[in-house]
Parts: C-alpha cells; sequence; structure tokens
C-alpha cells in the first residue's frame, strides 16, 4: 500500500460506449504520474461510496485496463442514485468525506451529467468547510450532449455516428418494401434534448433519403402539422422514414406521451403511454391511412460499441487523462470541457480541419447549465436539421473504433475481477 | 439489344443486409458466362413484372453494382405481394409469361422465401405447359432462416452476428445499471421460428453474461413459468437480460400477444398488442415488481449492413453466382440451397473446419417445407439454448462484412439508376 494520496474514480447515470474510456485514461495517467497512489474505482457510482463497495483499479490485469477502451457500458458500475441538497442528504455528504477519509482519497474524478457534477462541487464545498484536502475533478458524460460549456460530450459522438447508420439502414428496408410497410419511425433517446435525433439527419445526403422528418423536443410539436407533414414526404416518395426523439412536447411544453386524455390509457391501465414511436404510428395509421412501424433502440444506441466512433473514443480517453493532469496542477472545482479549435459556437470557418483540445469549466456552472439544439441547427418547419447542425457533427463521427472479435465472431469486452477493498467503517446503507 | 436470351432477377419480401450480394452475384456471373443478354431487374419483385416495370441492371455502372455486396435492403425493390393459387390467380401468372415473353426473357432468378419458392414453381409448370422455354432457379433468403433442405439461409448469419452483438451491448448496458433498470428486454424478430433469437445465445459465455433468458416460439410459453425463470435469474446475478422472439406462442399454439382477454385492449381499441416486449414488460414490472426496459430493434437487424457478417455476404453472393451457373448447365425448377460441408444436420466433427457448398432442391419442396428451431438446440427448460446450436451458429457469424464509410463518417450504400425499360404490353396493374 502506497503512502501517496489515492484517487477515486466514479460513473454516473446512463452508460455509454466511451465512459470506460475515460476511465481508462484516468488510471492510465494517474500511473504514469507516479504522484498518484491507488485508483479505486466505486462500484455502482456514488452508490459504492455511501456503501464503502470499493476495488483497486490499479491491481486489475493491465490489458483489462486497456480493454476499457473497447467496453461499452460501466465496468466499474454506475447508478441513478441522486444527492439530494446538502441540507437534506448531509448525512449523505459526510458519509462521502467519511469514506474518502477512510481511504485515503484525495481525488474524486465523477464521470456524469449535471447532477454528478452537482454532486461533486458539494463534495468539494463539504471537504473545504473540513479542512480535508480534496480535488473534486468532473470528466463529462452524457449521450444526450446537454451539457453547457463544452462543444459537445463524450457518449455523444458515438451514438450519433450509430442511429445515423441505422437511420441510413432501416431508410433503405423502408425505401425497398414501401409497397408493404410505408412508413417506419425510428425512436431514439433525449428525452430533454434532441441532439441525438438531429444526428441522424446526416444521413439524409440527399432528400429521397432517411430520415425524411426529425423530431425534435426543441421544436414544439402538432398532431396536425405531423400529419401534413408525412403526406406530404407520401407524395413526394411513396413512403416516410421519420425520426422521434422520445421526449417530444406541444406547444405548453407538455410531453406528447402523457397526453391521456387524447390517446387513453395503455393497455395495463397506466396513464403514461409507453413511447412516442408507438403513439406516432398509430396517429398515421388512423389519420394518414398507411402502414407504420416502429424500431426503438433503447439501450442498444448507447451501447453500440461496435460501431462507436474512433473521435469519440480518442476524446473520452482524453478528458480522463487530462482530469489527472489538471488535478495534479492544483485545479479543483472544475470539470473537463471539450474545446473544438475550428468551430467554437458562434464563428465557423469553412474549411477548416477539427481540431479539439481541453478547457475547464465550474462544476457549479455545469451543474445549473443545460444545452439544448439550437434553433438554428432545426430547420424553418421545425422537422429537420440545417447543415449548421451537419457541420457540428460530422467531425464528431469520423473513424470507427477498433474492437476484438474472438472465435465466436462477436466482440470481447473486457470485466473486471473487482477484488473488494476492505471496508474500515460501520455499514451505513 | 443482344438476341440472346435475357435473364430476370427479383427480390422478394423483407429485405436482408445481404440479397443484394445474390443479385450481385447473378449481374456478374451472367456478364461472365456472355450466354445472357440483359440481366433485367423487376422493380419492387413480382409487383414489378406484373406491372412491367423493370431495368437493365447491365446498364448500371460496375461499380454500383460491385457495391451491392456493401449495400443493405433490396436495390431493385421488394414487396408483399403473393400469387395465390394458380387457379385464383391465373390472370396474374399469364402476365407474368406474358411480360417474360415480350422481353424475350428465358431466365427467371427469384431471390425470397418459401411463396417465393412457391411462385417460381408455379410460373415455371405454367411456362413448361405454355412450351415457352423457361429456367426458373430459386435463391434463398430469409433472415428467419426457416427455408427446409438447406443449412442456413442468406441473411439469417448477418441478423444473428448483429443481435448477439446487441445482446452483448445491451447486457453490459443492464449490468452497468442495474440498480436502477434491473430488466432489459430485446426483442427480436421470429414470427414462427426462433432462430434469431437463439443466436444471442452465443453472446452468452459465462451464465453472468446476456441473454440470462431466451424465448423462442418452439417453446410453449408460460407466463407462471416466466415469472419464475426471472426470478431466478434476478436471484443469481441481481439482473435479467431477456431476448424475446417476437412470435412467441403458449401451449395451445396461440399467440401470446393477441391474447386481449388477460392484456386488455391496446390504448387505441385494437385487440392486439403492440408486442411482446411491451407485455412482458408489463408482466415483470407487476408481478415481479423491477423495473424494465425494452429495445425493439426492429428492421434495423435485418438492415444492419455496418456489422453483417462477412461469412454471409460470400455465401448470398455465391448463391447468385451458382443459381446463374445451374441455370446454364440446364437444371431447372430448383432453390439453390447451402450445404454445410462438416456438420450435416445430425453428424457433427468437432474441431472441423466450416466449409460450405451448394446443393439443389425442388422448388416444391421448399415451398411446402419449414424449419424451425430443433429440439435438441433448445435447452431442457425451453429457456435458453444449448451447445448443439452454438456450433450451429458459430461458423456463420464469422468475418465482419467491408463497408466503404465516405467523409460523413457513415457507410455508403449504392443505388441504382434504373432507368426503365420501354414497356411492351398493355397495362396490367
Amino acid at each position: 500500500m502506497s503512502s501517496k494520496p489515492n484517487a477515486i474514480v466514479a460513473q454516473s447515470g446512463g452508460p455509454t460506449a466511451v465512459i470506460n474510456s475515460s476511465a481508462c485514461g484516468v488510471v492510465q495517467e494517474a500511473a504514469k504520474s507516479g504522484k498518484i497512489g491507488m485508483v479505486i474505482a466505486a462500484v455502482n457510482g456514488i452508490l459504492g461510496v455511501l456503501k464503502e463497495e470499493l476495488f483497486d483499479v490499479s491491481a486489475e490485469k493491465p490489458e483489462a485496463i486497456e480493454a476499457l477502451k473497447r467496453t461499452p457500458a460501466a465496468a466499474m458500475g454506475s447508478c441513478r442514485h441522486k444527492l439530494k441538497s446538502l441540507k437534506e442528504s448531509r448525512a449523505d455528504f459526510d458519509r462521502v468525506l467519511d469514506v474518502f477519509k477512510a481511504h485515503n482519497i484525495h481525488y474524486f474524478f465523477y464521470a456524469g451529467g449535471n447532477d454528478s457534477m452537482d454532486t461533486a462541487d458539494k463534495v468539494n464545498k463539504l471537504a473545504a468547510d473540513a479542512h480535508y484536502e480534496l480535488v473534486c475533478i468532473g470528466i463529462p458524460k452524457t449521450i444526450d450532449n446537454d451539457l453547457a460549456f463544452t462543444d459537445h460530450c463524450p457518449g455523444y459522438p458515438s451514438v450519433a455516428k450509430y442511429v445515423a447508420t441505422c437511420a441510413m439502414e432501416a431508410g433503405r428496408d423502408t425505401e425497398a418494401l414501401y409497397t408493404a410497410d410505408t412508413c417506419t419511425i425510428l425512436e431514439v433517446m433525449g428525452r430533454n434534448a434532441g441532439w441525438i435525433a438531429a444526428a441522424t439527419g446526416l444521413a439524409a445526403r440527399s432528400p429521397e433519403d432517411a430520415p425524411h422528418l426529425i423530431y425534435m423536443p426543441e421544436a414544439a410539436f402538432s398532431f396536425d402539422k405531423f400529419v401534413r407533414d408525412v403526406q406530404e414526404v407520401l407524395k413526394a416518395f411513396g413512403r416516410v422514414f421519420i425520426v422521434a426523439g422520445e421526449g417530444l412536447k406541444d406547444q405548453n411544453g407538455q410531453y406528447i406521451t402523457a397526453d391521456a386524455g387524447t390517446f387513453g390509457k395503455d393497455s395495463f391501465g397506466h396513464v403514461q403511454l409507453g413511447g412516442v414511436a408507438e403513439m406516432l404510428k398509430a396517429v398515421i395509421e388512423k389519420e394518414v391511412k398507411i402502414k407504420a412501424r416502429f424500431n426503438k433502440l433503447g439501450t442498444n444506441q448507447r451501447s453500440a460499441m461496435h460501431f462507436a466512433s474512433l473521435t469519440d473514443v480518442n476524446e473520452a480517453y482524453m478528458c480522463g487523462q487530462m482530469a489527472v493532469r489538471y488535478a495534479l496542477d492544483g485545479v479543483n472545482g472544475k470539470m473537463v470541457t471539450l474545446v473544438r479549435q475550428t468551430y467554437g459556437g458562434q464563428v465557423r470557418e469553412k474549411g477548416a480541419k477539427y481540431k479539439c483540445t481541453t478547457g475547464l469549466a465550474e462544476l457549479r456552472d455545469v451543474a445549473n447549465g443545460e444545452k439544448k439544439v439550437p434553433r438554428e441547427f432545426i430547420n424553418d418547419k421545425g422537422n429537420h436539421i440545417t447543415d449548421a447542425m451537419r457541420d457540428y457533427v460530422r467531425p464528431l463521427v469520423q473513424g470507427e473504433a477498433p474492437i476484438t472479435i474472438d472465435k465466436d465472431g462477436l466482440p470481447v469486452f473486457t470485466r473486471f475481477e473487482r477484488k473488494p477493498l476492505e471496508k474500515k467503517l460501520p455499514k451505513y446503507l
């Protein structure tokens, strides 16, 4: 056991194809620095901290650590456990600090979205109040791409590449069989932001290409307009391929799937309906009177390591690596951001080569921020994307991440041994 | 225009990742033979024949023809139009022959499933009765893998490779986030046969790997047993990953999704429910009281060119190529079959290298046959596969089919110009 300060790394929220790559960056850079003792993993994110369920990642086989770059989901486990305000969850926050103290943890690397940055920020302030030396650095992670202060979020480029490809492929299916299956709806994730839906627009290189219509939560959804959109595309191409974000909202900001008044209760008596795609399918069949079907990729879109973006894998690694470098350089209370050199939100240099470096943002600012698809990325009709969106997403989906294929003809993913660290504190959760 | 006899090639039913590869085999082999004039494509399968909507594939750019090997769905268009019995659809059959005569077509290559083989057989007999020289050769195509007399069907290996990978990936997602999303159901295609569901079993290399439970139409489904299965897996691993074929049936052979009496009408008043996965999700949430979610890949599974089996692409090509060779060798009224050299259904030589050649089966026999997942491929409990199934499917999913990626970071698929052949007959449909 080293007397150097230990670091803890935790993964939070919905997994992605590349969150493990960020973890790999943390672990390998920490080892390289020679300044950090163990890199301890919390099993299932903050839950593992509270329960003192920890393991020493540095003790895992080097090839298992390296294989994180080719393994989707969260090799350390994740959770949706959210610490509330300091006032409401004071005991939880104290427990976090107790666990950190008990295991000589002085670096906290937390990969997640807004809520995780909020947690990291609060832990950080609490440590300062308690005069406990702690460096908290956030690592951005969300397929939803809705974190502010970063050009984009690791995890998003891979889901973007995959769903755009899925739209192309299923689009060709609809094109081939439109005489029987005239309409296909592809439902994608994104409860509050339409970034994933928007990415599929890259697949539409010509008007006849799928998707013909893209609906995002940022553009108020109207059933009447939707029916007219579908009829228009149908007239032009004899088929319709639609991408719908799961969180479509009407002009009052209400989720359209929660509108039980219009479409009744579901088969099991719940007020909330199953999903956007099922609802749109029913509307099309009733109002446009054509056969419609839907594909719902679900968790397969955020775990599609087999066709992940190499750019994403590399940038996710860089975020983990830089988190360690920043921490050792004395930075604290910040999240690593991705900074696009050639296209920084407002200024776009045509033909410029994409280059991405890292920056920093206050944990608190990220926690309170949100980034939706801007109006200029959505077309005037609110049913497709603009070239500005294409220019934004195109560089992100470049390259195919390498995977390992075994004798079964299938990918091989790593799994840690997770030899538990001895518990030093009383049971808490 | 050549005076040599022309050939027609048509694609039928649900598209696959490799049916275009078979078409490529037909077109390139026909050109190489020097014995066939034009290779004419029927637009949207038999519908295009009836409507005399045809185009000359040989006139398409050679690179577009070559790119068929990397393009999913059906580049010539497909349909679900089914010719009934000769008695009921005599006019249709006569029309097919009239179109063939009008365009000097003496070879009919038809890629499809049982129904297509039935149609080809009937056209063939009608031609013989009319003393019109016609050679009809069927090319197997179905992701369902349910054609008899062939070891497997082109299209199946690619969907097998893809869904098994999807089960692995989403399985890791569930494993990472089981504290919140404890159960995931992956619904796959296969209305009457469980071959696709069975293929996902290859992903389960150890008991903790997904899928933990696989349900196929061949094993009678019981809700009580299902709930017990789920509880058992939950107890062992704290999470459950389930693969369900869309066509699950109860012990009376009734589709479980059609059982409106048990689960009520759907939100829109239809008696038939949306799908198996939604129903299983509801059962789990109600009976096991854990959160469940589902992924429904839909048409994305049969069009997943981006991770198709190279073995499949090559064998599909071989089927098209051999169809032409057999036809020129005087064979008629047969479907090309795939013959596994080392494992012919009953005899399995351990460690033998997989090799696949082609054979022939009577169109009529294939039309009347059906191949379900045999009992020995399904485990005793009826909820997973055996090693025999693993040995069957493993060689089929070997290799990754090459695709072309463009500057957008997305695949490029070909699209024919489809310059229509001049119509020579009165309008029919």
